[in-house]
């Protein structure tokens, strides 16, 4: 499936991100703050690999965001501006990859409007990935209609860019069955398969823990090593981070097992094999948790260190990011535009 | 309030129908087939008088009209063309009044999407007009999502227009209230008075009963007289219309009460005073239903006559149609979308 079959829009492109040919991938962040480690390690570098491969749309998700955080769109509005960085920062080039503002598609809301007219209210509810997030965030009754409504704007993200591909964690892969069934019936409706069915591309490592070892890395958990961490600021959260409790002395045997300092040797260290021996070693006695702390350590201040400089030095011009996106927001619009335009055309509306 | 305090767009139109310090007025017609005599009565003659005052838009509703009807798209598109038809055949000038196709305004879906933040899913389900609906409609649990949540994009279709007098029934009123309290969540959030609230104009009349006297007149329920009817067919609709089963000779006295002919009366008959006096003598007897049922077709023959005429005439070119909604709809896109952006920017989301 490519975005263009179709199209005539895509003439306008003038860089390789909507070549013809490629697999489309969809993927993106909600925007309530800024990227950190796990993000990283959950899906940030495989973007770089992707971009090499596919036709990548990254979606600075504003709108979603305002799901569950209508009362403070300050911090969503600011974090589109610090998510952009992370992106950049790391190495998304905007030349192979499409960096675009939700808010600023219309196509999305108005395939995310028709969306809800094919799915039922107690689907919706029915949804796991839903039911979870309704429960961790409290809502209880007064959940905001957008929020259980979601799943219907996110067939919209994914079926507007005629994404094949979303990565997502494990526990999202009901949202992208959500978004097939949709898609299901809304070729059944227009007679045609006006719309691609979407694959859940889940990485095989799980998400990386917070330093506290409780959970998976959040901010709001406040266990989190953000992308633009100082050394100061690394250098503490490693010293902080969780090992094994029982394991006193160096000399002690201790645990891999729910240990976060091997978890990010797992992610973040290119030699497998030395941490394969590192883990054998510790598990059997004699080594300490401080010359493993001090081996993350360097890691991540070696990692970190270059998107801390390119991201200082990419906020020190807002106003090139601010174009950046505006020339995603461009080509993003032509593309959904052109799926919103063929979709209701499929469907029968009247087109004055 | 008017449609064009801070709009830089609204120098486009170049007729009346954006014309400065006219109060804005927001109506329309759900697409789901041609308008009938109750139609005429309940709203469209309403509608030739606001034009003359106030900016008037006529939303042709095929979107909202989906929310129930997407199983029927055909029907729901057919019948945009049959309300246009109506409405230029009853005399709604596009030079005074904006006629304009929903699914055609993306600031309609961008606010729908934007306001489904500002509402809980309880508060929708508590919304009085949606708890009849549903029960209407016997839709159970499988109730569409976008039915549900029809009353936030209602709020966006009155918000987007800066409409400040919304013509509904009664039992819609509900729906105004819920549009005011999203308007007064963004207003708050805003922390300007970026939307107006609006107010319901509910016709002194209650509306047309159908010829069956049981139900409203209504397509569905197969009680109605069509706009387009032919001169035997309103004859026909008289002839079987409902008066009082008591009523069985013209000596015996009749009742007025749930009379069809006399409803009909009192809605379309000009001579107020010679109907009074026909209630009086029909409820004292002596006065046969033959002879009121042939004064009331005189009166539908003489009112259908010119609009079947125009609208025929009318139907033999389709384009012309058409290039009325295209107009309508180039004149909405930037009023709306102007609503849209200053939204947007006083909730203070990202503008790249």
């Amino acid at each position: 499936m490519t975005t263009c079959a179709t199209s005539t829009s895509c003439a306008a492109p003038t860089n390789s991100a909507a070549s013809a040919g490629r697999p489309v991938v969809l993927t993106g962040d909600r925007a309530t703050g800024p990227l950190h480690l796990g993000h990283y390690a959950g899906s940030l570098r495989n973007r770089l690999a992707l971009q090499e491969t596919h036709d990548q749309y990254l979606l600075l998700a504003d709108s979603q965001a305002l799901t569950d955080n209508a009362g403070d769109i300050a911090k969503v509005r600011d974090a589109v501006m610090e998510i952009a960085l992370d992106y950049l920062a790391v190495g998304v080039d905007p030349a192979k990859s499409t960096i675009c503002l939700q808010s600023q598609l219309p196509a999305l809301a108005e395939l995310s409007m028709l969306y809800l007219n094919f799915v039922t209210v107690a689907r919706l509810e029915r949804n796991p990935t839903i039911k979870d997030e309704i429960r961790a965030r409290g809502f209880g009754r007064d959940i905001p209609a957008g929020f259980l409504c979601y799943p219907a704007a996110q067939a919209a993200d994914i079926t507007a860019f005629r994404a094949t591909l979303v990565p997502v964690g494990a526990d999202q892969a009901p949202l992208i069955e959500q978004s097939n069934e949709i898609v299901r019936r809304i070729n059944a409706t227009a007679g045609v398969p006006v719309l691609p069915e979407a694959e859940a591309l889940i990485p095989a490592a799980g998400r990386l823990p917070g330093i506290d070892g409780r959970n998976k890395m959040s901010k709001s958990s406040g266990n989190a090593i953000p992308l633009s961490a100082t050394p100061e600021q690394i250098a503490a959260a490693v010293r902080a981070m969780f090992t094994d409790p029982q394991h006193l002395r160096a000399a002690d045997p201790g645990r891999v097992e729910g240990n976060v300092v091997f978890a990010f040797l797992d992610a973040f260290d290119p030699d497998a094999a030395e941490v394969a021996r590192l883990k054998e070693h510790y598990q059997r006695g004699g080594l300490g948790d401080a010359l493993l702390k001090r081996r993350l350590d360097d890691l991540l201040q070696g990692l970190l260190a270059p998107i801390r400089a390119r991201r200082a030095a990419l906020a020190r011009d807002p106003g090139h990011i601010r174009a950046v996106i505006r020339q995603g927001v461009q080509r993003a619009r032509a593309i959904t535009g052109q799926t919103r335009d063929e979709v209701f055309g499929a469907l029968g509306l009247f087109q004055p």
